[in-house]
């Protein structure tokens, strides 16, 4: 069932993308929007976009203020990809099965790829924004600046430069915790609230969706930690043990892999508890963050 | 008298971006900090964020909507410079007489700085809009979209990735003109443009904009490209001939010294017949046009 609905919304996603990568004019160098597709349509899960797309469903009666939304978050997550993976950052050859974006087209494309990735993001949101008007505007600008915010410098990227200052640090929870929660949890926040911030959801709502998205995000990067470990790599699709070729501490070496598990389930059961206070009985949603918190290990 | 009018917008410009860094919440590391501010206060000298004000104020009775459009333009083209210095790119040492990023901070902490001020750029025009009503609002908004449609895929990176697919092809006037117009013509452009359209000027002005625009940034090239030939070093802050090293074609190439001075001479000339056309006395703008089109060399 779970597997039906993501399929489904992952080609909606896709067919948005694709979409939006069309409309880019002719004057585009080929091969600048082949490196932007090539990440781009690299076979991700989709599930920030889906995400956000569907908490803004149960939200709202309209969906056609997420759509730019969810795939302005994905364009900003595949950007950060690309450039976490150069050799200057974390020198990875491989994602998602497929050779990196910089092995393909070299740094100096794959450098700028990356920002094109994250402008266009920026773009697709604003464009959108001018054919808006009264509350429908303000709801939607103010989901604009979520993203925006929690992409940025005091966001994701504070995530980003944490781990690289981190490697090699003393095996330290709070310090780990704090690059988790900002490295990836920020953009999962963002497309939790934002889908629901579109849809001018009241301050309780948002109160217990901060706190969803603080528990699924952490159990994320855990399933990720642990799958790095004794994940399929034909599965998972990238270098297996990057962590430990990066030396970077995870919550499987500081509690190893049985206890990792255990808090992942934890984290689960409370995200579905804010899910159950802000009154969200969707069943996707229920079973999109089960999904999210146990991924195939 | 330029002179004077350049010392105090930089320091007027220097001061909203000192307000906006400082912003930045308590969680961002130091070495991001520090790394974006090492390069937005290296010594610019402003001209797109000073275009960008004065325009405005020529157009308008408040420059209160155009302070975060101007700064945000700065951000963005400072982000532009320090992915543009990076190793795999231009893999140049020295800008505006300063270590590059990368140099000083690593190529992580740079590629990252870059990343950050793009997206903070973003950030702070698009805060303000959520305080915006009304026509206020719908204006700004279309400068927000002049300016991500100008840094964007189909903008200044479709003129970077042109310039790198460039280097060693022939000399071709059609395809350096096509690289000018977009790798620093498009910002340049949106600088006046935003400037302009954040005031809700008529189309008839925007038109004649647009060509003032074209005819300063390409001027504004050439005029580069002569200084990296002629220039004095300290004065310019960055290794001369830099273009040679970099095999990169330039005006001065083809047409000569002499003949790209005359060039440019032509391109204030019609670039000053804009400004009339549409009705601009503002002194200021002419002087700047002037300067524009007539660094020392």
């Amino acid at each position: 069932m779970i597997e039906e609905f993501l399929k489904y919304n992952i080609s909606c996603v896709n067919n948005y993308l694709h979409s939006y990568m069309d409309e880019l004019n002719e004057n585009i160098p080929n091969k600048l929007k082949e490196a932007m597709e090539y990440s781009l349509f690299a076979g991700g899960k989709r599930l920030r976009p889906i995400l956000l797309l569907e908490i803004s469903n149960t939200f709202g009666q309209s969906m056609e203020n997420s759509i730019p939304l969810a795939c302005g978050i994905e364009m900003i997550h595949t950007y950060s990809l690309i450039h976490d993976d150069l050799p200057a950052m974390d020198n990875d050859d491989f994602r998602r099965g497929k050779l990196t974006n910089h092995k393909v087209f070299g740094e100096d494309i794959a450098i700028l790829a990356g920002d094109a990735l994250l402008n266009y993001g920026f773009e697709i949101m604003i464009n959108h924004s001018v054919n808006l008007s009264g509350d429908n505007q303000k709801y939607y600008l103010k989901a604009i600046q979520e993203i925006t915010t929690a992409s940025g410098a005091a966001g994701m990227i504070t995530g980003q430069v944490a781990d690289i200052l981190n490697v090699e640090d003393s095996e330290n929870i709070e310090k780990l915790d704090f690059i988790n929660n900002f490295k990836t949890g920020q953009l999962i926040k963002a497309s939790v609230l934002s889908g629901a911030i579109v849809q001018g959801v009241s301050d309780k709502v948002i109160k217990e969706l901060v706190d969803y998205s603080q528990k699924i995000g952490l159990a994320f990067q855990i399933v990720d930690d642990i799958l790095d470990v004794v994940g399929d790599q034909k599965k998972i699709g990238k270098n297996l043990h990057s962590d430990e070729k990066n030396n970077k501490k995870t919550y499987v070496d500081i509690y190893g892999i049985q206890k990792s598990k255990s808090i992942v389930s934890s984290l689960m059961k409370e995200a579905l508890n804010h899910l159950s206070e802000c009154n969200i009985k969707n069943s996707n949603i229920i079973e999109l963050t089960k999904f999210i918190c146990g991924r195939d290990y």
